[in-house]
């Protein structure tokens, strides 16, 4: 819908000019007329060539200004150093928009940025919006719109459909068009993005959304580097019901080199993309072919989010194959009823029908046996996706076609489920089945992987709007990173909870705090210049009278004078000794492009050894945040492990979504946050930040 | 080689007599005649149907008495109740191997289970070998010879090559045909074991190790039951170089039931399996596709020990793609040296020369920049394996003749190495690369993670024997489950360190215990019928003091009455309670299939929420034990993580090789072992066990 996105038009353009066009069909201008012409491209195109009057027999125009009508797109195909000049005359036209297929710009160095910069400048001046430039252009193959000069349509152009592809590599993005293409996969748009001097890759999702003729999107990226636009067109997608499977490569060096933070470098970048795409419910592909493997069956448009699989089979093994896959992909195979089960037993008593459900090879013998267990398995099983292993049976001339009116029967009685067959069959069989409504995977462990992501998809578009994140006081951020009592104020003040403590600039005063909070009592350093304390023996755990606090307070002034000469030195924390609780480690880290997340996990081993940590993106509520703390492989720990009494999950939960407001509200000058440890308490008991960083990007004095 | 082996005849036989053979070539007993005839297969074929003088157009004979010549495998297709006396007869004149088609056997109940163990015994009495009953039978596609009546074959017959398929399913091993037919993967033999009354998958596997035509073998599991031979074969297969990739479905219920001890559950029987297939180098595949993959570039005889990838691509993003999957897969892709990387930037500036190797779109102007890049990578970059990722311009007929010979030519120059290719290209240009010596996966993913397995075969096949399990004395196992001081005693006298305790009858008598070991102490409950002493409060820690040692005394024989009134009371075990060390449990279950198996895991949460364990067969030597102590996640705690000092790791890998070596040797009534906690203190001071129990099958009294 062009209306409401004008990148829309990209896709589907009803006119194209050609700048630097060629009547040479193999060279960069020249094959864009050449596939368009192949194809019955039905728009108009204009090419333009200062030389010939005729190009690939159309009419050639001299330059811009002379086009008999401003084109909606304009491919400029010419020399990097005269695409500025040519992107100002059609910018100031009034072309919607131009894809640059030429290189020698940003990614060629410093030069080229400026002649990109100049480029984007004068597009930007007239609104005109710029793919590229280094881009391998936009493929349509339903408008036979070829805005490209990919040869992967040398083997063969690719068929019309409804899957989007959106990629920041054009030589990948041609590979996966032409896997598309060889696995009979319907693409609506094919957009590489180039450069992404301007069009990014968010912009083109977000066009996908909103182009009618798009239903799935699939997206390779390397690096993402609009994080706010993709995020807002993946939650357009989300709402308008459109699955998009993503293979995001690689680990971006910018994010690891910034990970400075413990609660970074304890994530990782990779992660935090993670995080990200399931919080839009976007799956994330493992490789080309099972990010395909998703977008087609995503085109059947059944998003079930009560996914729950019903297999009949026609080999046992199969059956376990099929099971173990479920287990693994977490995809439910709950049992068929007791009642069915009794009757298909009576029906074949070899059958076994629980669920995968055996047909054995019996149906050879009386094909109705496929159709009624099939037609059980659906109707009274329940399940949301059926998948049907026949193998080479379900290709065999002498069987098939009898299988199929089975199976077509089943499914037209009961069209709002998922049909998928695993068999061994010719192209055309394979066609066959598709046409009534079977999606084939031959490989049966690929067909329930695919089935999973179904139900993911179902479970994202579906989801409720969650609570909304806490209120939490602004809270002004120090001008440069604080010490541990100051950190702990500024979360204080955003209703963190630390535990109870004093800061003492003198030993008696020490005493006085440790008598009133009462002992055991902890003694830190306090100084701005040492943040982590423990590594210098800065910390002196249960101090238990007041004897105790007055050796330690002089202890750790001279410990401070050894590790640090002339460190300032502030006096010391005096906090009282929580016992009893789970330690726990909670964090933020701002990554990059995507802003603040949080972390969570187990204190100590299990983030430093076990890695088990769960991030999300600031800011959540305190469901979300309970989630988060329940997902975590140690959350037994939590819950009451080994004897133990379950910790305060609310109070935790609710520390966590106020941190993630916190990191929200408090702006890209929040560098990272680490509290570490936090005491989650007994239930009913609380949790409290026993330590806390804050690292800020210091204010120019 | 039938000399060594005679089930190698079973493979490829000189003569096949069918019993209950058919004119109808649509029928079992017709099948297998109609296949032989159509695939030409040269042996002498009889078939003996009393009621015809032909079938099929051969000669029929009327009985198994009447056949002209032994032969060398008889097929049986006669019904169930029939096929003793026919096995008889045709044992009793020599036939070496019979396929029996024929179900109604084990698989069908009681009745059918006494049939199968006639028949069985009938072969046996003449030495003659059993395929099934209910097995789809043998099928070599180099000699025609179809001992099968799989229709698989109705697509097309599968071609001859060298990989052998033994399958524990009739209709999954004849999809995995059908899957290999169809993606050009030639085949030695396919055997499926069906109900293995007498050859069972062991046995199959053996043979295809024992036979010259295969090169490689594939193998499809349900559940496996002869553990001893199937690991006979797995090791003479890794000494005959012969790699075995296995794909083993369900986890066997059985072995779960059986997982009566706190090892057991910890791990889980398909774990165990897991172990097994990796001591004999046996690449497990996760699907179908996972194992032909891997079987099919196995067929190049390459397997690198020190493998390690080289890449030359004309994308970027592929090399991301391809660098992800190395990483994940465990696969090293060093950098190239820096010369190297140098001579090639000059060569072409905008080449990434690092590895992937990048020769961008470039080389389309100029074809030998892929000789020379690819070149560079092999020979200066000394990778073993090498992957080119050419895409759709590996497969355009404009491009692909000239990149073919360039690659060629490095290849013949090298040709010691692994070559793949990942290109979009159509089945008979696939073929060409093929014949070139190079492994077609147009997936890249997929062909990194099969270049993967190659290197772990040739590590399975260049291991150098390890050290000798330690010499454990004999040890007699009580004749019933002992308690924790007789369960000790017995693991003393293997050799196995256990904390310093006294068993002690008396109040008086455990307090001299204690003056005599040193505070603290531990008190432990003493009683046969005790077996998990903590769960009744019956072990006190941290006993300091003669008065504590009475009081505890007396507080252990009340809760042991109030717990379990009646139970034998034997008094109290007095230990060190030692401090310091980290807390390890060393356990043994029996596998019903392999037999004992080890189990190594840090204490606590980490077996119980974080199931980070690791498992070995018995019996194994220390440096295996080391390795597998070194193996699990967290390991660091125990090499010194987070400031504390390293463990005596060899202390504790000699006590789990020593347990091994026990476990071994104490035969099927010992069924097992939990050492937990087992205390491995800082290096030079040892490992103890300071719990154990032992279970044991009990003697009839």
């Amino acid at each position: 819908m062009p209306d409401r996105n004008p990148l829309v038009r990209l896709l589907r353009p009803r006119s194209v000019a050609v700048i630097g066009a060629s009547d040479d069909p193999l060279r960069i201008g020249g094959r864009p007329i050449d596939y368009m012409r192949s194809q019955g491209y039905q728009g108009r195109l204009m090419p333009v060539n200062p030389n010939r009057a005729a190009i690939q027999g159309l009419e050639a125009y001299a330059s811009v200004a002379g086009l008999p009508q401003t084109p909606d797109v304009a491919i400029v195909a010419v020399a990097a150093k005269l695409a500025p000049d040519v992107v100002a005359e059609l910018a100031a036209r009034g072309t919607a928009a131009a894809i640059v297929f030429s290189a020698g710009f940003a990614e060629a160095g410093a030069e080229g940025a400026r002649i990109q910069q100049r480029m984007v400048a004068s597009a930007r001046k007239y609104g005109m919006r710029l793919l590229g430039p280094n881009s391998l252009g936009v493929v349509n193959p339903g408008t036979g719109f070829y805005g490209s000069f990919t040869s992967v349509v040398e083997m063969g152009f690719p068929v019309a459909g409804r899957v989007g592809i959106a990629s920041q590599s054009g030589a990948y993005g041609s590979h996966i068009l032409g896997i598309a293409r060889d696995a009979g996969i319907g693409v609506s748009a094919c957009v590489m993005s180039g450069n992404e001097s301007d069009i990014s890759l968010g912009d083109i999702v977000h066009a996908m959304v909103d182009d009618d003729n798009t239903d799935v999107i699939a997206v390779y990226a390397e690096g993402i580097r609009d994080g706010q636009r993709l995020m807002q067109a993946l939650e357009a997608a989300r709402k308008a019901r459109k699955p998009v499977v993503m293979m995001k490569v690689g680990t971006s060096a910018v994010g690891s080199a910034a990970a400075q933070s413990h609660t970074a470098s304890l994530a990782g970048n990779d992660a935090v993309t993670d995080a990200v795409l399931a919080e839009f419910g976007v799956v994330r592909a493992r490789s080309t072919e099972h990010m395909l493997d998703v977008a087609r069956l995503a085109t059947r448009r059944i998003y079930p989010a009560s996914n729950s699989l019903g297999v009949i089979t026609v080999s046992g093994g199969a059956g376990v194959i099929i099971s173990d896959a479920a287990e693994v992909a977490g995809l439910p195979m709950p049992e068929m009823p007791p009642a069915t089960q009794e009757r298909l037993k009576a029906l074949l008593p070899f059958a076994a029908p629980r669920n995968p459900v055996d047909c054995t090879a019996q149906f050879l013998n009386d094909m109705t046996i496929a159709g009624r267990f099939t037609q059980a398995v659906v109707a009274e099983g329940g399940y949301q996706s059926v998948l049907g292993f026949f193998t080479y049976t379900g290709g065999a001339d002498s069987i098939a076609p009898r299988l199929r009116e089975q199976l077509k029967g089943v499914r037209d009685k009961h069209p709002d489920r998922l049909y998928l067959l695993s068999v061994l069959a010719s192209p055309e069989r394979v066609r066959e089945y598709e046409a009534d409504g079977f999606s084939v995977f031959e490989d049966p462990t690929r067909a329930v992987v695919a089935i999973e992501a179904m139900g993911r998809f179902g479970q994202a578009f579906e989801r409720a709007p969650g609570l909304p994140p806490p209120s939490v006081p602004a809270v002004a951020l120090p001008d440069s990173t604080p010490d541990e009592a100051q950190a702990k104020r500024v979360l204080a003040q955003a209703g963190i909870a630390v535990a109870p403590e004093r800061a003492c600039a003198a030993a008696g005063e020490a005493v006085a705090a440790a008598e009133a909070l009462g002992y055991p009592v902890v003694l830190k350093i306090l100084s701005p210049d040492i943040q982590h304390k423990s590594e210098i023996g800065g910390v002196l755990l249960n101090v238990t009278d007041a004897e105790g606090v007055r050796a330690g307070f002089d202890l750790l002034i001279a410990r401070a004078e050894e590790a640090m000469p002339g460190a300032r030195f502030e006096g010391v924390l005096v906090a009282k000794q929580l016992s009893g609780g789970v330690e726990c480690i909670l964090g933020i880290q701002r990554d990059p492009v995507f802003g603040p997340v949080a972390m969570f996990g187990l204190g100590g081993i299990f983030v430093e050894v076990m890695k088990d940590v769960v991030l999300h993106r600031c800011p959540f509520g305190e469901d979300v945040a309970e989630q988060m703390i329940r997902s975590i492989k140690g959350a037994p720990l939590l819950l009451g492990a080994r004897g133990k009494p379950p910790v305060d999950i609310k109070a935790l939960a609710g520390m966590l979504a106020r941190l993630s407001v916190f990191a929200h509200q408090a702006g890209p000058r929040l560098q990272s946050v680490d509290l570490n440890p936090v005491f989650a308490m007994p239930q009913g008991q609380g949790a409290f930040a026993v330590d806390a960083v804050i690292e800020v990007t210091e204010l120019p004095r």
